[in-house]
């Protein structure tokens, strides 16, 4: 427990520079086999990216450094619960493991939306904030056909 | 309808080339006032990305051209359902509009887990695949009220 404090700690160490440097409030780190691979704050104001949440910049970082998209193995320490977005990368990255310290609720009291997305997602689509328009499937489904033709195609 | 027809066809043409070179089966457009501001495919086995999906990739891309992580008033195609990372990225971006082609189950049809991630979403945490541990909240908080507290910053 002594080094996921540790670890932690060091997410939370990010998340605080993170609000002195202009970033949002939020840290993350990827460790392997006990050792810290990446270690990330939030960059969407700073980077003009709505994606750079601290646990994507941190699964890229260590995606980067470990020449893979498969962060098998790797544990993720978030100091904030994970939003949607941030979630799913997760699983993306086959990450088998989540420590987080504040909660979605932490988050949206001080105004990020992570609970109003998660909301979203549980409404039938119809319902959602969003509007969503479907159409061309027929032409579209070639890509899929191809997908499932080509022999030689990396797998994920 | 035409000029949503010529947009999707575009996001489907770079799924389809996407195919053609080495990427996953996935294009995405992002459009502002009837311009395409970004065209992009799925990288992720390309670029060791696991959330370089078409539409974050559409989306970091329209972001960087117009020197902003506030997508207000875009509107995107996306050649399949987004998955549950997509799908927040696009709220977190602000984008109000989705046209999609083909669906999540088209997708886990030809190895794409979309559907497992959705349904994962729906479980309690305790009952997820992915293990998680919650841990030093009274730590983490601090960075929540520096936030607060910060007079300068820049919401998003």
């Amino acid at each position: 427990m002594e080094n996921n404090e540790k670890f932690m700690r060091l997410a939370i160490e990010k998340s605080l520079e993170s609000v002195d440097n202009g970033g949002g409030p939020f840290g993350a780190v990827v460790v392997k086999d006990g050792e810290v691979v990446a270690v990330a704050s939030n960059s969407v104001t700073l980077d003009n990216d709505p994606t750079a949440h601290a646990e994507v910049n941190a699964i890229r970082m260590a995606c980067k450094k470990l020449g893979t998209f498969d962060l098998s193995g790797c544990e993720i320490y978030a100091s904030c619960e994970p939003c949607p977005m941030c979630l799913a990368s997760i699983y993306w990255a086959r990450i088998g493991k989540l420590y987080y310290a504040n909660t979605k609720v932490d988050a949206d009291k001080i105004g990020f939306s992570d609970s109003f997305i998660y909301e979203e997602f549980a409404k039938p689509e119809s319902e959602r904030s969003i509007k969503v328009v479907k159409m061309l499937r027929n032409e579209a489904i070639k890509a899929f056909e191809n997908w499932e033709k080509k022999e030689d195609k990396v797998d994920y």
